[in-house]
């Protein structure tokens, strides 16, 4: 099952059931009217949306045509956006490009940071920021959605309550993080609002793609058009997405619409040193950060720049046979505008 | 007007209009069903409950008793909880403690970080842990609820924003938090669920004691039934909500409902050092861990343990008459439970 949520000038949009090619819609306001609203009671509504589900894909009931640039964020806002670092060479990576220690416990001590979850960006919106010296990022990430976790959970109640999947740009401010990270508190005004895939799936959709706590395909990046990155989200992810659930839920429960991050996937290359870029025969890259670091352990400094205004970043993932799974995050970084001009 | 959300099966509750003295309370369902519904759409609900809260306090409609212990948190949930540490005589303690160096620009730069939201404790309701050894802590505080706060706002717009006030426990695990502040992605597991007062207020319910940007009362604190606490809050708060908010929302739009905390209340003793207990006739602390550290100033280690199961937390903050503004938050540290026998 495949669900998004189109706007319609409320905060938390209206659910809608959509076809697995992507093409069609159906309302789910008589079942649930929002995503959180199926989360909260998921048990009664999630078999009453798989019926509907089933039914469009059938043809059995009239539908509209889906457009993903109809679509907010599957949950426009959340209680709840707690995001991994699961891909610890990426970590590796970056702390080496700075000339820093990695400490061993990260191989096997999940690294999560808390987000915030109030505005997340429309998947085709802008992503409008007051400056452009702020060291604009991508993070091309995979996500899930979580029904309630209980306090203490363990790694088999965490792999239970995973209800949805999808993907996530977390947009980062580099310039902003080495301050704000040294006043010990974590990331703030260095982890802007995020944004999600149109479509949120039940992880049965990704088939054997789908391993009970990872996404074994490949995330494709690309930047002004040109494809930036596809490393496989199956691959050196050391901490699964039950990991980092229960990790998350050691002193506290999660509530029903919990979203749980990856952190940005990233692979070794063959020879197990840092990926090479795509023109190279490499993976390429889930973030400016990595290719930047990468550049940094060869050059000695960083050649590519950060995101400018104008400049657009498009997440994807495909499944075996090259259909779109949650359709595309396509945004093009923006200024920031009044509020009630940028409006939609 | 005093707002609360009374327990009602649901995970949002249901809001109620209380009587200024917190003894009646009359359902708000008509005009909004829960109070962040309200919070969406203020600009037209607020007034309508202004209206239900004066006839409430004319007694011309029919109301029921208000019981705290029926009350969940003003937001049982909520999309965003940002806590800052304005109280900065607090850090520097803190540090100084440690035998660490706190930067200047801590003076000048507001301290923030990203809360959970997704599971806040009711006021009377007990704080589960699992484990005592975390070295549980309470931290008492002020916080205000936010309406909408667009990107890059001004201190004006900030200050125009605020909506609500009301009390926390921000629970810590202070054992928990060297590890987790060293792994560089700030606080996780170390913040559990927090718990705010039964009622949340309009500021013009402070009266004088509001002054646009903080509260100038003493926050009560006691435990196991002893005063520990009753720090000004209206002293050494040296970025005061407005500072804050525009702080959080110097990169990303506050959502409507959005909760910004004080930190940890904190007042320097007369002659500028630390504060002494209330016993020595100082105004004590706000948290185990301040008296902890002053402790280990003054003799070389810490004597006052950290919250044991049965230990009992009592925040409050009366006016000048001496009536509770609030209602009180009451928590006793419990273990943790199934969640199916601990629900009340």
């Amino acid at each position: 099952m495949k669900l998004a949520t189109l706007k319609d000038r409320t905060r938390d949009g209206q659910l809608v059931v959509v076809s697995r090619d992507l093409t069609r819609c159906v309302s789910a306001r008589p079942i649930a009217a929002t995503l959180q609203a199926a989360l909260d009671d998921w048990a009664h509504v999630g078999p009453r949306l798989a019926d509907l589900a089933h039914d469009l894909e059938l043809g059995a009931l009239p539908s509209q045509r889906f457009h993903e640039h109809d679509a907010l964020s599957p949950l426009p806002r959340a209680y709840q956006w707690a995001d991994g670092s699961a891909y610890v060479n990426h970590v590796a990576l970056v702390r080496r490009a700075r000339g820093a220690e990695m400490p061993e416990s990260f191989w096997t001590d999940p690294l999560v940071y808390q987000g915030g979850s109030d505005t997340f960006i429309g998947p085709r919106d802008p992503v409008r920021l007051g400056s452009e010296d702020w060291g604009i990022d991508l993070e091309a990430e995979v996500a899930v959605v979580t029904d309630d976790v209980p306090q203490g959970a363990t790694r088999e109640q965490a792999a239970a309550a995973i209800r949805l999947v999808m993907l996530v740009n977390d947009v980062s401010l580099r310039n902003l993080i080495p301050a704000e990270l040294a006043k010990g508190f974590g990331f703030f005004q260095s982890k802007p609002s995020s944004a999600f895939s149109p479509a949120a799936v039940t992880p049965d959709e990704l088939g054997p793609a789908w391993d009970g706590g990872k996404v074994r395909l490949p995330l494709l990046v690309s930047l002004n058009g040109k494809p930036f990155g596809r490393a496989d989200a199956g691959v050196d992810m050391t901490f699964d997405f039950p990991a980092l659930i229960a990790h998350a839920a050691k002193t506290r429960a999660l509530g029903a619409g919990s979203i749980i991050g990856s952190g940005t996937v990233s692979n070794r290359d063959a020879d197990g040193g840092p990926g090479k870029p795509i023109t190279e025969g490499g993976v390429g890259y889930s973030c400016l950060a990595e290719l930047r670091t990468v550049e940094t352990i060869r050059d000695g400094q960083p050649k590519t720049p950060f995101l400018r205004y104008g400049d657009t970043v498009r997440i994807e993932m495909k499944d075996a046979k090259g259909h779109s799974i949650f359709g595309a995050i396509e945004q093009t970084v923006s200024p920031l505008v009044d509020p009630a001009e940028g409006e939609a």
